[in-house]
């Protein structure tokens, strides 16, 4: 071991883990680069700390998190005799470190406004390709397992499954610094149980309780917190923000704005212009919670009052009533509320939309139409997940549950 | 406030939450009685340590987490504006306090032995009768109380419902000492919910994740601690080593024993016995875990050798292959093995069934018939747990799940 | 209680001790209002989070925090006898509460910048008088008691003062978040060991050992946290880049810029300003990390290349390499790593002291020359710390410990 | 892997470090012993539940953790490129689960009364060799080990030594079942930072604050809870209990008690007679927390009234007055209470030293003059501890701090 080596093997501290080690150089020189720096400006749960304050964990401390996880379970399936080579346990764990990096700022707002033409996903994929260069080709093996083209698909199950790496660090990290105790899973635990059974990723019987566990608890994460009526609230606010800045971009409008989010805001990217365009990446690249909400801030001032409005409300936190409903708002209470609001500020009927709105969400927190878990037993039976359960219906958890949402502003009520 | 007093105000240090604190003179007096300091030498989860090491905790720690979780309710409930006098205060955190005196060590199995002539709840009101005279009284209400003849009846429920301080308490410490974090409750949160209408201890709207969790956790801590296989075959083991030495005691064996034990054995004790005969309740006050593991420990020796054989088990932790059933197991199953091992030990076979032997359990983590948990909406309607609640089937959860057991030596395989 | 006031009686989820609650309506006015606000956009630890990661905690969580233990402590001394109206315990909160309200982003970097004319304590006491007016002067009390000019002084200790509850907090929240948990101190029980005594904030003597950790904690988190050689590097450049900005502005330089940072660009504020420009303490109010970051950001392409090239080391994470040392360096070293330095990029010798510097640091976990924690003996004795103590040499730990650093290129090494 | 290996190769729950794990059938057989499973029913804290009552974990707990422990620091010297072989890993790994096997219940009391022969270490010694013979010689290389017979003399250190895995589980164990969260260290983060340097167990220098805490952490938990005055003054009374149950046994009294104990009241026991009495180290392996604990609950009616007074006091609580001095207490003042005694209850004047009685203690939290921790700089330079900190006075932490204490009945206030 050379000294540089020695000197690039550094341990992180983290309150969740305790500690996380990088397994090699390549993970360091790949921590280092702008384009994984750039996840320490990019919050986990967008928006979410509005309600709960400690929420500002980011996606750069997830991947980390994904990496200390991904080790343990490696050490897990040797100590059970499966074999792994070195080259696939770099792979996987390479593939796990990476799997979000193509996540922007409040991925889901933005996908829903100025970067509409693509998906994080699709950017992870572009964003490994360069690496891969970067690298010089040593994330091949990464790549494929991240792709699912690797024969051994348990490997590419850790990393994007129902019972994947990524699923068990975020629920840890989110309910730890939300302070949801509700959602605290044991990890750890989880991992001890898995197994490997006709080239499978399966689960050893008596690991049974953990993972009813960890699914109740997924499905109460996604009501206390993912799916929050107020941070919906908030997000559905940044939508129309951005929606609203792009629209007054396009017809010539001055607007501060920091380059990259200029840059959004003028674009209409579709995928394909991340794949032909050289510098598209880079610019996506530079773009993070600070751009957004830096531009925000000053749009509080900006004289068109829509845009201002919208924007002071996030800033100031003053914001929309949202209410979760189980059937979808009439739409006679929509255009109600829209009167009332137009009527009460002096706007146009036809600009009511922006403050007052509706829409649908829905959750599944374990699907029974995709690949199951399986759980195996002593006498080598693989049983499906809902099967194998007794202690509770997940028959009935695995069903989507939709709701919907009416947002207005209280002064509304 | 006087200096003995004072003095005698003691903060106790807990693991599970920092600290304890007695609320009055009174309860540090109640707490230094023998009565109840015989309840550090009952461990709240009696053998359950031989499957997880760190279940040793007593229930004279339950009993002073119950006091904490107590306060603690009785502190949300006033800042939520609704009158409790401070006598009311003294009574229920009294009768939290002393809810679980009755219970001796072993209490399933001694239940199930040589005291089954009554139960804990039984004795529990017979020792709160004693501690009221000790007292000059001072417990009537507390007494009130814990028999649910007190007209505000939300008091009673919180001692003993579905609900109650007793379940939060022992939910919490029980996952904390075994260490299986599938159990942990977050107490705290649930008591924040707690609130009370139409004279009833109801929940608030918002709690109804943290309830659903307590009773998935509970269903959990069932199958995977309390009623645990190996847990389940050493209670079994002991409850026959009592029997033995009982009939021994009957037969005049001679039988090292502690006084308190030595009793037990040589009398059935009945319920009316406790009540008529003074000294009986005393007896039992003196009996713990101390004399029937210190004398089970001498019987490895006896000449007997059931009694040693199956003393040296327990002892030893060579425990009996306990595997657990979806249905009984056939009378035939069972006679072959009693045949298998009178034939291996050449004992008769009519002793044969103190190694071999079968049974039943079942559970529910939520009973729909008792006088159900109550969910309070914003615009005040009240409505039951299993219909308010979304995310998981309770009344799929709220069904007894029942198996059977067959225990057998592990030299049988 | 009203309907909209039980409505403002929000409770907040902290990681770190559970739940925070509002005592009362007005904490909720001052905590919505944007003063309080932009407490979310400002880390407490500044640049911490590039060695921790965890730690992106927010000031206003941190206030959270402190009237968090202000309410634990108040009931506390309470509970040990002593009279304090329901006045003085809105005082105190409220004055704990706001205490940090001054505070701007990256404090110590900005106060040796762009806003060097006054300090977050003057700026605290500014916002404290316009919230008061807000308020109606309901914030009175709490405004003599943050200036110490309460009668009852040890209320202006609990704000203010070497065991207030400000150090309480951020030594247990920085070690929480950064997962260092040698700073990790029992702020609950040396809270239940507060008293009162001659009018004096005391710890009763049993509560010695919780003292004398909290002083090794402190000072470990000094050097280990607060004073890392890599977060002081970084502070250092962030320092440089916005006195470089500053340069450049006044030298007519086009630069990317929020509104508010353009402004302290541009000014020399002095504490005279604030107090006599109307707007003043607003844009300052405006001012977060978010303006620095994100203009740092777009430096990082300016075409001066002192600019560009200290934004690209921090944005970049390619810190200096930064040496602590026990003496100050020598003038030929630093001035041989300046030349260095210049021939190796080819700029001017002058300039190379942007990239190339030293300075000093010094750290005092418990000062014996303020006003001293007293230890509290049965028998009535008052005991300064230091002499009380008998585990650990506080006079030797309460002197100062010096210390110098040297940062320049790693390049150079 | 055969089948009843992957059966034996079980997991352990642990409420401190979420699981323990066995490296091979070895250690799981080994626990699975008699002589190992006895330390199920030895308190690792004797009495200190008595003033901390959720201290009931066992010395079987605290075996294994350091069993977990030595793991973790194999894998971390393994990963910084030391060469230790699978046996010396092995060795070192059954040495620390076996350090302790030789402790009874009570250690101290019992070596202070009717065990005062041997000591611990010198039973752990025979233990470890009558293992070794059952397991067929396996043992070799752990008692070469634990006797710092073998070589490489940094795996003795791990074992015994000022930063052993034993200080480490024990300080964080205690801390963590007895809720004082004063002693809780970092053990994960010492052990990170353990290196091996000129074949010596050396600290990273980065790891120098862990250390310090450490040695402080055990200071403080020395006088908080080892020395706890209560604890303190609680064991002198089961000394004196067991001193008076042999002079009244060598004076013929008929007296209640498990075999076990009644054979080491008979006899006094001398280092030799374990040595050449074959059955001596199996009594003294049968001996128990059950067999002393009982022994004195039965002695509450002897006729003795020191036995039995002695005996009401320790199981009734109600202890006696221990006051910790800094100078020896003068020898009229306990005659005087003696006499105090004597006239109060009746009994002889030259019985009350039973009842009044001096001593001395004294504690060092680390030992200068021992072998030092040595911190590793980068340059390869190994400086003491001592002389390497400088943020605690370790020279002033280092030297013994001796105290003295008086036991005297409460009544006599």
């Amino acid at each position: 071991m050379d000294a540089s080596f020695s000197n690039k093997k550094k341990i992180l501290n983290d309150p969740v883990y305790g500690f996380i080690s990088f397994p090699s150089e390549i993970f360091f020189d790949l921590v280092e680069h702008r384009y994984f720096q750039r996840l320490r400006r990019i919050k986990q749960l967008g928006l979410t700390h509005l309600v709960y304050p400690g929420a500002l964990h980011t996606r750069f401390h997830h991947a980390l998190g994904c990496l200390h996880l991904m080790q343990l379970a490696m050490s897990v399936l040797r100590s059970k005799g499966h074999d792994i080579t070195a080259e696939e346990e770099e792979g996987v764990c390479l593939a796990i470190l990476l799997h979000d990096i193509g996540h922007g700022p409040f991925s889901h707002a933005l996908e829903s406004s100025i970067v509409s033409g693509t998906s994080h996903e699709a950017l992870s994929d572009l964003f490994i390709d360069r690496l891969n260069g970067y690298c010089g080709g040593r994330l091949e093996l990464a790549r494929e397992i991240f792709r699912d083209r690797y024969p051994k698909r348990f490997l590419h199950k850790m990393v994007a499954g129902q019972l994947d790496m990524d699923r068990l660090d975020y629920l840890k990290r989110d309910s730890f610094y939300t302070g949801v105790s509700e959602g605290v899973i044991s990890a750890d635990r989880i991992i001890q149980m898995l197994n490997i059974a006709e080239d499978e990723l399966v689960v050893d019987a008596k690991g049974i309780y953990s993972i009813e566990k960890f699914i109740v608890a997924r499905r109460l994460m996604y009501w206390q917190v993912y799916l929050h009526k107020t941070v919906l609230g908030a997000e559905q606010l940044l939508i129309r923000i951005l929606l609203r800045a792009r629209e007054l971009t396009s017809g010539g409008a001055e607007l501060f704005s920091t380059p990259a989010l200029a840059f959004f805001l003028r674009h209409r990217a579709q995928k394909v212009d991340f794949h032909e365009q050289a510098g598209w990446l880079d610019t996506f690249a530079a773009l993070d919670d600070f751009d957004v909400l830096t531009s925000i801030k000053v749009w509080e001032d900006h004289k068109d009052p829509i845009l201002s409005g919208l924007s002071q409300r996030l800033i100031g936190r003053r914001l929309l009533r949202t209410l979760i409903l189980d059937e979808a708002p009439a739409a006679e209470q929509i255009e109600r509320l829209r009167q009332h609001w137009a009527r009460r500020t002096g706007t146009a009927l036809a600009e009511a939309h922006w403050f007052v709105f509706g829409g649908k969400i829905s959750n599944k927190a374990y699907d029974d139409s995709l690949e199951p878990i399986l759980i195996l037993y002593r006498d080598g039976r693989l049983i499906p997940l809902t099967e194998a359960s007794e202690h509770i219906n997940l028959g009935q958890i695995s069903k989507p549950l939709t709701k919907y949402y009416l947002c207005y502003p209280k002064e509304l009520d």
